[in-house]
């Protein structure tokens, strides 16, 4: 039982109107080996899919869709979504998405498929 | 890659309204071994901890205060906080607090604390 944590509360929108950059995750919190990471996007990403994890993505401002290769599922704010691991995906914002992502500490926002949409991982703000 | 999941999105205060009891967490999403559960609460809960694992609020509504053996924070809307594993806490709320709980499939409200406190685990809304 330590006593050394922070007794902070973090705040998502004062914590996302300090990332700069759109589809570039910026982790706010872990628990046990998962993160929590905010980010904003907006326009197209690219298919992937997580072999290893379920992915959680949280809508707090904006509509987000993701398509899949059979449908896809409209988020809005105050919903939430998990893509099952395995499940080809792709995140689409036509206006600009702010949103909180959980998933396991050392997943890429690209899964496996690499390239220049894969963003630095692990970064916090 | 499975296709029978399900493409609905998970609108949390929807979810929220239809929880007709304080103190009674209920699951709304699960992410691998961890569950997302919406709760209602108002006023003290009992001193507790998880020796197993961090616990994650994320505050929807209302202003949360999380009291430790040694200080306190207070969560209001839009912000969260990971209590560690092990450390002790005590949840209150003046006024009715709606709240998000990630934690791992199992984890039961009070801990192993026990007692007329502890919710029924795992029911789903």
């Amino acid at each position: 039982m330590s006593s050394d944590f922070s007794r902070a509360s973090i705040n998502l929108a004062e914590k996302l109107q300090r990332i700069p950059d759109l589809w570039q995750p910026r982790v706010v919190a872990e628990m046990n080996d998962y993160q929590f990471k905010l980010v904003r996007i907006q326009g197209d990403f690219i298919w992937h899919d997580h072999p290893e994890t379920d992915e959680t993505f949280i809508v707090l401002e904006g509509d987000l869709r993701i398509d899949f290769r059979d449908g896809s599922v409209h988020i809005g704010p105050g919903e939430m979504f998990v893509v099952p691991k395995g499940v080809e995906h792709k995140p689409f914002a036509e206006k600009e998405v702010k949103m909180m992502l959980v998933e396991p500490r050392g997943v890429l926002n690209t899964g496996h498929e690499g390239g220049e949409r894969t963003a630095q991982n692990d970064l916090w703000i």
